[in-house]
C-alpha cells in the first residue's frame, strides 16, 4: 500500500468562497472526491492535509517521512514566494514531491512567479486547475 | 476529429544524445510513440513537429490556427527564455496551448526560471519528463 | 448594528513597552477606550483582536466576512511588509479594511516603506498615532 | 485663533471634471465648504490654496511660515512623486504638516507609490477621499 | 474650425542657436511659418505657445481643453522625462495628443530614453526633425 | 527613380486578424495601397517585405544596400525588443532608417518600451497606426 | 542567578538527521549536554527552547524578557532571513542577544547572506559549529 | 568689465532661518555682501538672482547668456537632482558655470549625491560654506 | 586528418564593408586565406562557414559533431549577447570551441560586454583581430 | 607546538585611539596581552601581524602557509569589503582561518555587511569585542 | 606655524605626461610651486607627498595625525572610487580634509561619479584644475 | 631590439601549487621558459614581473613606458575586478597591452566576469592557459 499525501497551504481552505474568477467554484471537499476516484481500487491510500500555520505545514511534512510515505503533492499557496523554512524543511526529508497551483502564476502579479519552494520538488504543474493535482498523482504513482 | 499539435524547439531533435543527465536518453520518436499510444482508438489526430528555427515554429503556430486545431502542447526550449515573437504567436491565435519542459527549471540557471511563453499559455508542466507531454495532452482533452 | 473590527499584528501586544520614543507609551488598553468612547451611543459594535500569528490573524479575518462585519481596521505590523497571505486574505473577503501605522512608515528604514497589504486595502494612514485608528473607524462608519 | 492652510498642488483644480472614476465627482469647492463646516465655530481659520506652479507652492509654505500657521494639510498632487524643491521647503519651515492623497497611492502604478515628501511630513493619509483632508485638519487640531 | 495648439516646453525658445549640432540652425518662427504653410486654406486653426515654467504649460492644456481645442502636438522638452504633472495634465484633459521630439531620443543619454509623458499621448515621434512636427499635425486632422 | 523598402517583421502578416483592438483591422496588402498611393506619380520604386526570420530580414537589408536603396522604413515587431543583430544590420548598412510601430509601445508592457533597433535608425514613430508608415515614408523623401 | 535562554528555530529539530555533511551529526541535545557542561558549577540558569512556529518564538522571547532573563543565544534558522516580525520581537525586549549560525552562511547560497535578525542582536558567530553556541555564552557571562 | 551672475535656488532665501545645523547662520544678503567686498575695485560686475520657480532660473540663465556675462556660480539647490530642464539650460547657453552646494551632498541622503546639473559645469564644489561661492568665483576670473 | 570548422554569425559576411574604423577593411575572404596559409602542409581540413540564421548554424554545430570535427572557431556575433539557444547547442555537442570577436567588446556598449555563448567555450579571445582566429587555431591544434 | 597567526588589517593599527565609540578603548597591545594570557602554559606559538597594505598580508598569509602554520584568526578591516585579491590567498593556501570583527557589521553601513573574505574562510565573528578573537582562538584549538 | 599636507594618490605623479587632454599639462612641481608661492610670507608649512601605494597613504595620514597637522588636501586618483580602507584612515584621525579631483568627475565614466572617501571629508572641489588644490588650501587657513 | 614586459598579479606566484584543478601545475618558470623559447633568435627582449601589490604594479608600468618598451602582456589576477588605478596606469602610460587570464572567467562566480581593466587594454584573452600568453606575445610582435 504506498502513501501520498496531499498539501493545501494558506487560504486555501476557502477555495470556492475567494475569488472564484480566479480560481474556480470548486472546493478542497471537490478535489479531495476527484483524487479519491481517481485511485479507486488502487492500493494507494491518500492523505489531505490543509493549514494557515507554516509550522504545522512543516511538522506534517517531517511526520510523512516519519511514517514512510511515497510522496508529496503540495499547493503552499502565499509561502511559496516567502517561506525558506518550507523550502528546507521539503528538502530536508528527500521525498519527491511536486508542486501544484491551481491558477497560471506566470499571468499574476510579478512576485508570485518566483518560487522558493519549487527548487525542492521533483516539478512543478500550474494553471490547469485541479487537473493539476490529478497529474501530480499520476506522476507519483508512475 | 480533434486536432492537437505537439511542437518543440531548438536543440530538441538532439534527445537522447544531448546531456543525458539533465534530459534523459529516450528521443523525439520515443515521445511520439508514447502519446500516440495513450490516444489510440480515441478521435484525435496529433501532429509532431520539431525545428531549430524561431520563424518556423512562428509560422507552424499560425497554420495550426488556420487548420482548424483544438490545441497545442509546446516545448519552446531555449526560445522559452528569449522569445518576445513566440510569445506574440502564441497569444495571436487564441488556441489554448501548455508549456512543458522535460527539466525542472527551477534547479537550473537563474536565466532558465523566466518564461516570457508562459503568460500566453493556458498553463505550464515542468520537470515531470515526458510525462509533462502525456499531462498537458490529458488536459487539452477534457 | 454595525459591526467593526480593530486587528492589530505582530508585537504590537507590547505598545506601550517596546521602543516608546517611537511608538508612544499608551498601550493597547488605552487604544480600546479611546476607540469606544468615540462611538459612545452609537449602534455600533467593536471587536478587538491582536495576534502574533499570521495564521490567527487570517482565520479572524475570515470570521469577521462570515460574521457579517462590516469592515476592518487593520494594523498589520511587520506582516506589512512580507505576508502575501495576509495579502490574500484581505482581498479575499471583500471587506471594506484601512490599514492603519501608529508611527510614518516613510520615515523609517527602507524595506519599511513598501506596503504588501496596502492594495488589498481601501487606504492607508500613517504617522498619525491613535489618531489614525480614529479617523479609519470614522471612515468606515460614514 | 488657531491658523491651518490647505494646500492643494497640480492639476487638482480640476477635480470633479478630471478621470472622475478616480478621484470623484467632487469638486475644490465642495472641499472647501467641507472643512469650513467642520471648524465652524472653532476658534480656527482655514486657509485654501491650490497652483499648479511648484515655485508658487514653496513661496506660499514659506509665507504660512512667517506668518504663524500652526499646520499644513497638503495634497501634493504629482510633485509627490518628484519634488525634492518641495520637500525641503516642508522640511525648513519646520510646521507640522499631513500629506493626503484622494486615491489610494498603493493600488496605482509603481512610481506613484514613492513619496519624496512624506519623511517631510508628520504622517501620511491615501485613499480616504475627502475624509482624509477632514481626518488631518483633526489631527492637526489635536 | 478644427483648433490644434503646438506647445513646446523649456529651452525650445533657443531653437537655433542652442546646441545646433544637436537641434539644427531653425528657429520656433520657421517652425511656425512651415506648419501655417502647410494648413493654408484649410479650416484649422493653429496656436503656438513656449515656455520654460511647467505650471504654466499645465495652465495652457487646461485651458485648450475648456476652449475646444481638438488636439495637442507637444514637445516637452526636458519635462518629458520628469514631470508627472505633465502627465496627468495631459491625461485629465482627455485631448489626442502627440509627442514630438526634434532629435532621436534613442540615440541620447539613457535617461533620456524614458518618457514619462509619452503613456498620456496617442503616440510619439522621434527624431525627424521639424518633419516630427508636421507629421503629428496631419495625423490630428486625418 | 529613388528606392525605399517596406519591411515587416515577425507576426506582422498577420495584421487585421491578430488582436484587432490593439493592431487594427486593416492588413498588410492595406497599408501596401496606401503608400503606393501616396508615391503614386513620383519618381520613386517602392518595395514591401514582411518575414518572420530574423535571418531573412538582415538578409534583405544588406540586398537593399548592394541594390542603392534610398532608405528604410522598418517595423521589426518583436525583434524591435530582442535583436542585437538587427540592429548590427541597420548600424552596417549605414543606410537612413525609420522605426514605425503601429501602437504606442510607451502604452503597452514595460519590456516593449526598450528599443534595441531605434539608435541605428535616424528616427521612431509609435502610435500612429498606418499613418507612421507614411510619414516615414515622407521624411525619407524630404 | 543569572538566566540565558538558547533558542532554536525551525527544523533545528531534526539537526543530526537532516543534510548530515551540512550540519553535522550531533542534536541538540548533545549541544544541550555541551553547554549545561561548559557552566557547571557557575550561578547560570540555562533554558532551552526549539519551535518551528514563529509565532511560538515571538511569544517566548517576550516571556524572557518578562522573568528576567540575563541574554539570549538565538539560531533562528530560515526565519533569519525572513522574518521582520522576529526582529521586531528582538529589538523591542532589548536584552543582548547572539545570533548563531551552525555553518558559514557565507559559503552558502545568497539569500542565506543576508539576516534580517543581525541588527537587532549584540553579534553574529557563523560557521563554528557548536562551538558559537559556547562561545556566545561566554560572551553573554563576561 | 566682466559680468558674473550668482543664482541661487529653492529655498536659499531662508538661508540663516532654515535647519541652521546643516546650514549656518547665514544669509544671503552677508554672502553677496562677502562676494562684493572680494571683488571690490576689481573691473567685474557682480548679479544676485535667487528663485523658488524653475522656470524663472532658466528664463535667467538665458538672459545672462544673451547679456554676455562671463560665467556663472550656481546653487541649484534641490533642482540639482531633478531638473533636466535646468541642466539642458546651462548646457544650451556654453557659459563656464561652476556648481556650489554649501553642505557636502556626500554626507547627506543618497538621493542628494546625484547631480543631474554638474555635467553641464565646468566643476563642482561641496561642503566648504560660503566661500565655495568665493572659491568659483576666483575660478571664473582667472 | 584533424577537421576545425571557423563559424561567422549575423553581418560578418559584410567584414570590409561595415564600419570599416571598428572592423577593419579584411574581408571573410582575407580571414580564410590567412587561416589556410597558417596550417598549409599539416593534416589539418578547415570548413568555413557564415550564416545571418540562428538555426543554420546551430544546425551546422551539431553537423559537426556528428561528422567527428576536433574542434570549432565561432565569433557568434551579435548572438552572443542573445542567443541561448546557441549556447545550449555548444554545450550539448561537447566540441572544445574558442569564442572569437574582432574588436574589444570591453570598449563598446555595456550589452556587449556580457557573453551568454562563453561558458560554452574553453575560451575567449576579444580585440586582438584576425590574430584572434589564428590564436585559437593555435589553441585547437595544441 | 602549533603556530597561529592573528592578522589584522589597515587602520587597525589605530584602535583605542580611532573611534573608541564604536571601537573602543583597548589597544593591539591590549589583544596581543589578552591573547597569550589565554594560551600561556600551552604548546601554541602565537604570531602577531598588521599592515595597512594588502600586499603585505598577502605575502604574509602565503609564508605562513610556507612555514606551516596551523591556521589563522584574520580581521581584514575594510579590505573585507574589497579585495578579492585577499580571498584568493586565503583560499589558495588553504589553511583554517576566522574572519573576526570588532563591532557588529550587520548595524553599520550597507557596503560593510557583505564580505568577500568570508567565502574563503571557515566562519565569521562579528560584533563581541576582543571576545571575537579568542573565540576564534578558541575554535582553531580545538 | 599651522601644517598641511598636500597628498596626491596614484598615477598623479604622471601629470602632464598622462592623457593631457583630461588632466592638462602641469606637472605637481607646478603645483607645488602654485601652492607655496600662495601662502608665502604666512605661518603656513606645506608637506607634498604622493604614492601609488595605498598602504602608504594610509600611513602618511596617521602619521600627519600624529605630527599635529592642522588639515589634509587629498587628492585619492582611482582610490576615490574602491578604497574603503582609505576612507576609514580619513575618518579615524579626524583631521578637516578637502578632497580634490582635477577633472570633473561628472563628466566622466559613470564609476568616477561615486566617492567613497568624500563622506570622510569636510568638501569636495571637482574640475577646477589646480584651482581647486587652492581653493582647498585657502578654506583650510580660514 | 623590441622590449615586451610580462607582468602577474597578486597570488600568481603561487601558480602550480595553488589549486591546481583550476589554474593547473604549471609554475611562473615554467611560463617564462615557454616564452622565452617563442622568441628565441629574435630582436626581442622579454622582462618578467611578479607583485602582490597593486602600487608596485602601478610603479612597474610607468617605468616601463619611460623605458621605451613596446607592448605589455598582463595578467591582472584579482585586480581585474576590483583595481581602477591599475586601468588608469594602463590607461595613462598608452602602450598596447594585451589582458590575459589562465581560466575562463566567463565560467566562474559571476564577480569574476567583469574586467575593470579590459578597456584600457587593446584586447582579452582568457581560458586558453599558458599559450594566451603566448598568443599575446605573438600579437604585439605582429
Amino acid at each position: 500500500m504506498k502513501k501520498i499525501a496531499i498539501i493545501n497551504g494558506p487560504n486555501l481552505d476557502r477555495l470556492g468562497r475567494r475569488e472564484p474568477e480566479v480560481y474556480g467554484r470548486q472546493t478542497l471537499a471537490d478535489l479531495e472526491k476527484l483524487l479519491r476516484d481517481r485511485v479507486a481500487g488502487a492500493a494507494v491510500e491518500l492523505q489531505f492535509f490543509q493549514s494557515n500555520h507554516e509550522g504545522e505545514i512543516i511538522d506534517r511534512i517531517a511526520a510523512c517521512a516519519d511514517a514512510g510515505f511515497a510522496g508529496l503533492v503540495i499547493n503552499p499557496g502565499a509561502l511559496t514566494h516567502t517561506s525558506v523554512a518550507l523550502r528546507d524543511a521539503l528538502a530536508g526529508v528527500g521525498l519527491p514531491a511536486v508542486e501544484v497551483h491551481i491558477s497560471n502564476i506566470y499571468r499574476r502579479e510579478e512576485f508570485r512567479r518566483h518560487s522558493l519552494t519549487a527548487p525542492a520538488c521533483a516539478g512543478v504543474i500550474s494553471g490547469l486547475g485541479f487537473h493539476g493535482y490529478a497529474a501530480a498523482l499520476d506522476f507519483l504513482l508512475l
